[in-house]
């Protein structure tokens, strides 16, 4: 095992202490909770671009990040070192999944053959790894959106080579999800959308992006890639406008172009936030629709207007977020938590890697402790139990049943007086719903 | 005809002079462009509830508006004098349609039945005033959501006697649509939402509100009503969340409830904009499902965060709808452009009833003039055409075929170098596009 | 004492369970914490439109509070029988302090004299409870912007006389201050802005409001109603824009017109999130400028554009507060908490009157003991001192002193190579802080 | 003259044509208008860093930019055929000043003493193009926000040395702002903020800014630089938060800190939109204050939630901005309009540098034409003298010449009806005036 991380191995040591630590106070692996055991519930990824290639840049500045293998200056050397620092990082935190893109972790060469070769060679070491340390992918996925050959989308791209060359640079990178192991794969379309509608035909485009799709799941079909794929909602940035928006817009999409068989979704709380939703809308929307396929981990700020991509550290949103899954039974039926997360540029040091993801992976520790003891003591469950019941018998069964028309129901209502009518409904006293969650989060953790 | 409003009749006068005056610049209804009259492209309709019962409200502050109407103390009294004034306003601003709710109409009664009968009163004028003008209704809708009763929704109430008692009113405004001859029939569930997911079975509400436009769509079949059904789509206001975000949101719920074959969508600019999108980008989304059903005409202020329902003035945002228009070729199948308007709380005078209504059709009936000279010049079918040309032949021809894989595409791919993939992209010369389309608008204007 | 709230008197029962009850599980009145009683750290007062007036309506919809004083028809029984429900809720709750506008209290006359009329003969009756209850008032305020009159304004409105009438209703408002003896006095410009620049002649409009708050702080001194005087800043809603837009935009006019001296601000969460900023944010600048002077306690939604006056319920959001709080040394010279929050439409209940005040007093006074015990253990101090400490000695010192200038800098820092100025920062382990916040709620509340 | 730019001059064609050409259809510089020349009013200035450096990056994407000097590799040779390229591209597009950071010019060397002496170089070049061309330097910046050291601010770091390093650097910069004559002088903090309030002291942030700024004004004494110092307020982007965050906040500052003698404000459209404000505002406040100094002309996107500085194109944004540099005489003492715009990542072709700043030039003296023609016709000035009549005589003359106390102004009003107050207030016509200002952008550029 390399040494590029001056980090003891991250214990579970239990909220002793108030000062945050190099230890998990909430996660606590091999517990088991809920009826399963907290890893498994959680199934915590790092995500390879964030952690080992983000150098902590923004549209203003150059990148702040310290990293122990900068003193590799050869692309393939330094790329052939993060191998080895990846999974001595994975190993020190505890986690069972890693996640990548396959421009993280190999530089372009020439031709896309150059590029192909490049990348194979640091995948081999990468599942050499593997097989030594038991580390699974979560998922793995293509970057067709930083060459400025896709300056105008790369399935939705106006310019056909452009899709040529996509499709191939996909097909490699089922392969290579093939060799790993990847128990999903995502697409992400940055640039799959317009930068304005003027010069867009916005029907072709997606008719091309439907199209790509399913030539993706022909060609793992065929060579017997069997992970789940999974579409990842945002609304925008990169481009002006994205395809995929929003959950329920992705849907649309999935269901106009007969993918919603094949394809799940990934949702991701800073996405959600730029789309205007909340993180347990957009779950509770796949939910609803029995798409919802994995989660990326992580946070915005909603004052502001672009990715942040923080680590996650708000107790509501990763206890919302639980209490989903928890309903769920499961983040989907291979999915985990992504850490799409960085430091903020100000933490640049090597050790804020692991204060990020310690944050990160005791906050929906935390928020699976909520929201298993929610569940215990039905407290929601009784609170809608109760508020839909007029629907388990009388009118509401015969409306849910079908026997009800509008002719049935005019005659049961017309002569109802306004009393009797507001007679019918009920405060839901949610000012008592949001008190009884602070008490939960302050008695799950104590 | 009554004397409620103290101007003459809205005539055509031309761009002759710079302020604005009681006359139309641009809107000529007769004359005939792009193959059409202007009448029959714009279809303007005027909104009962905004421009005869809004008093100019707001959340801080009490109606201001003074109406010709006012000295009428009994609702009745006043219903029926409204009924004189609306048809005068009419024939004076010289448009085709009108579109109504039901509970704009008249006041509530004890009970359904009375209230069905104090509409009927006014609805029975209405029809006689329609024999003598020739006015049409755009489309009618139910107002579910005033009423204290609908606090929770009306067809996605949790208490199901009020999902009866919205049934029982739909009943009867379906067959005042009948009555009037409404060539549309419009569905906006502003309370068909949440305001917290805590205590919301979304699945099972959707459920409810798709069994409702089922039981609405079956009534209107049986009775011989042969409306088309929209709905209209706007993210929040009133509800945390509504149901009908966004266009987009609403196509995946119609899809995912069989509803896509016999509804269709009103979109409304102002709640494009609260979704965090363009009107022409709502219209393109309808277009492109092929489920254009009408307009809301009416401007938003995106640096507010609510609904302003503002008169349009913005030349950019009418060109951009009617070049959408005019490449669909109507406004949907039976659509118009239905001022969803208001003057501002500030202009409280009758004739500012008028001054909104002009600078609304006339900001519309510019952006047609406009749209249909860049159409005439092939402005952007010149663009598109060329920017997706690389589709129509070659590698392109066969990717848009099926011919092609993902085999096929690597092999075509693999060997390209940086510098021809990159030669393969073009500028989208934006810039000159925003320039092109100022000039459009004073050349077609002047 | 009246019998209109059928619950008992809340008390302090201690954080036993996790459902939310009637009683507080943090707010411990007597309870000395951080060397003062909880009550005096944060001198919660209730306010009269929001518990008492308001029916809970919205722009869509009718109110559906049910209230115990709705059966009293004539205003002015109502309004005499709300002071006994209010004074009753009062001593339930366990208050100190209430705030009022004029307007809440009795309706209006057909003349300002008739209006006076009516509320004094509230305000009596307020005035013998006070010598009963010992209640206390944090603040008063005139109502100038519900009644039409004030369509463009109060002391900002283009019309002379609506000035006039301004200044005769806050002249018997701040006599009313006196007779209660009212800590603080509030100004809410809600009208004070513009609907649009075109029309607008914003510095003419400045100077009215400021000779407007002279007058008044003048004729304050002439009665000797000895009040701090605050300004609470709101970006827009009803205005467009309104001119205390926010902290720093407040300050500015302030210093302009020299009301600096006799004036500071009463800040608001909601407030502070439309206009882009934290609550948080807003405390800060006020501080940094000796200038705050009482808070609102509310909450917003990030994604929701416009004030929603929610009871507080977020933890960080009131720990974030309380830590500027203890920071100071209290809330103002005599500043307090005033419940600027309503229940949601759909808690509809009398008890929901209840229950909102419950949590709101609760995630205040959790927030107090998180900060106290965040201040006992130094740990936001010790974070700042590191921070800033090349600032106590050397060059920093010299910055610091004034004995450095641009000459003497050059010559420190000309030679310096990259690597030692990146050397002289540090990451300031962001995500560490965070992760200790998050402790330090669970381990303060437990 | 070099050829970098396959373009000929830009001329003036007037409006004949629609479609976007290389020629101004609106801008004539040397045409007389409301009194002086085109140029003269409109002083536009090309920026720098977006024209010659920008290599059209976004947070997720590589530069696409295509410029004629990229074949220069080595960064000095580059640096100085860019100072070639850069006056042929002034020369060609017809403007007379230019703008630029000290970093945009040359590449930063192993200490500051080794940049200063790559910059001198590049100065010299520029300074020896001005004796022959005439070109003036609109102002000059300091960029102390892309390099890692300013991670934590420059003159709010905590970090003394940076500090030190910051006053150095600005010192060279002002020496340059000498040698080539700039008119101002700006400051834009993007740095100067704060990521979090947990661990910033806000307050001696915000004291060594304005000593950094006192002792700046000083040393530009010392040497004999009469430049107007200029602060460009920003809200957010990098930082979460900015400390200039609008024009009203950045008065605050001024104020505080005794800089409102010698600073000014330089005002940005897009900055303006992320604050929560339209340009036109920002300017009216700086207007109102004194404290206009001079104009970034680019337009953000206000649904997009970050900085996109694209080249104006709104008719409507720059018609009210010339409405208020009509109304002010002038841009500032020594102010103009300095394009910090760039082309869509999509426009990446030289040639696109050129329609962008068409536009953009076309679009601000189309914007003067509107401007000009409502100013000769009193269009707004009639409105406002109306509006505020009641001011001009009677109590509201007394209430401005401080003759009207609340005494007063109670006897006045407290008799008055509430019919009385209403026919006091007047319909502002909002609607009408929309109208209008359409009318005038058509009657002007026709």
């Amino acid at each position: 095992m390399s040494n590029y991380w001056n980090v003891d191995k991250i214990q579970y040591i239990g909220n002793k202490d108030s000062k945050s630590q190099l230890g998990f106070q909430y996660y606590n692996p091999d517990e088991v909770i809920g009826g399963k055991k907290m890893r498994d519930w959680l199934r915590f990824s790092v995500a390879y671009w964030h952690t080992f290639d983000q150098r902590l840049v923004d549209p203003f500045g150059d990148g702040t990040a310290i990293r122990p293998y900068d003193k590799y200056k050869d692309p393939m050397d330094q790329a052939l070192a993060k191998v080895d620092a990846a999974f001595e990082f994975y190993e020190k935190l505890g986690v069972d999944y890693l996640c990548f893109h396959d421009r993280d972790l190999a530089p372009e060469g020439a031709t896309l053959r150059e590029t192909n070769k490049n990348l194979d060679k640091i995948v081999d070491k990468i599942v050499e790894y593997q097989k030594t340390t038991g580390m699974k992918v979560l998922w793995n996925t293509a970057n067709m959106f930083t060459n400025p050959r896709f300056v105008a989308g790369a399935a939705t791209s106006p310019y056909a080579d452009v899709f040529a060359y996509s499709a191939a640079q996909l097909k490699h990178s089922l392969e290579i999800g093939k060799r790993v192991g990847a128990e999903n794969y995502v697409f992400w379309g940055g640039r799959e959308g317009y930068e304005s509608l003027w010069n867009t035909d916005m029907k072709r485009e997606q008719e091309h992006a439907a199209k790509f799709f399913h030539m993706a799941k022909d060609y793992a079909n065929e060579i017997g890639f069997d992970a789940q794929m999974l579409l990842e909602p945002k609304p925008k940035e990169p481009t002006t406008h994205q395809y995929d928006f929003d959950a329920a817009t992705t849907i649309a999409f999935m269901k106009e172009y007969d993918l919603d068989k094949d394809f799940k979704l990934n949702l991701e709380g800073n996405h959600a936030n730029l789309a205007g939703h909340t993180y347990q809308h957009e779950i509770r929307v796949a939910r609803s629709a029995g798409l919802l396929g994995s989660l990326d981990a992580n946070q915005g700020d909603k004052l502001i207007g672009w990715d942040i991509d923080e680590f996650p550290s708000d107790l509501y949103q990763t206890t919302a977020a639980m209490c989903e899954v928890v309903e769920e039974g499961a983040i989907g039926p291979r999915g985990g938590l992504n850490f799409d997360s960085k430091p903020r540029r100000s933490s640049f040091e090597p050790e804020d890697l692991f204060y990020g993801h310690i944050v990160g992976m005791d906050t929906f520790a935390a928020g699976l402790r909520v929201a298993v003891k929610m569940k215990e003591d039905h407290v929601l469950d009784d609170v809608i139990k109760e508020r839909y019941s007029s629907y388990d018998s009388g009118i509401g069964a015969d409306i849910e049943s079908g026997k009800a028309d509008f002719k049935s129901l005019e005659a049961y209502a017309i002569d109802k007086t306004a009393e009797q009518l507001r007679a019918a409904t009920h405060s839901d006293h949610l000012e008592q719903v949001k008190d009884t969650i602070n008490h939960y989060i302050v008695q799950a953790l104590k």
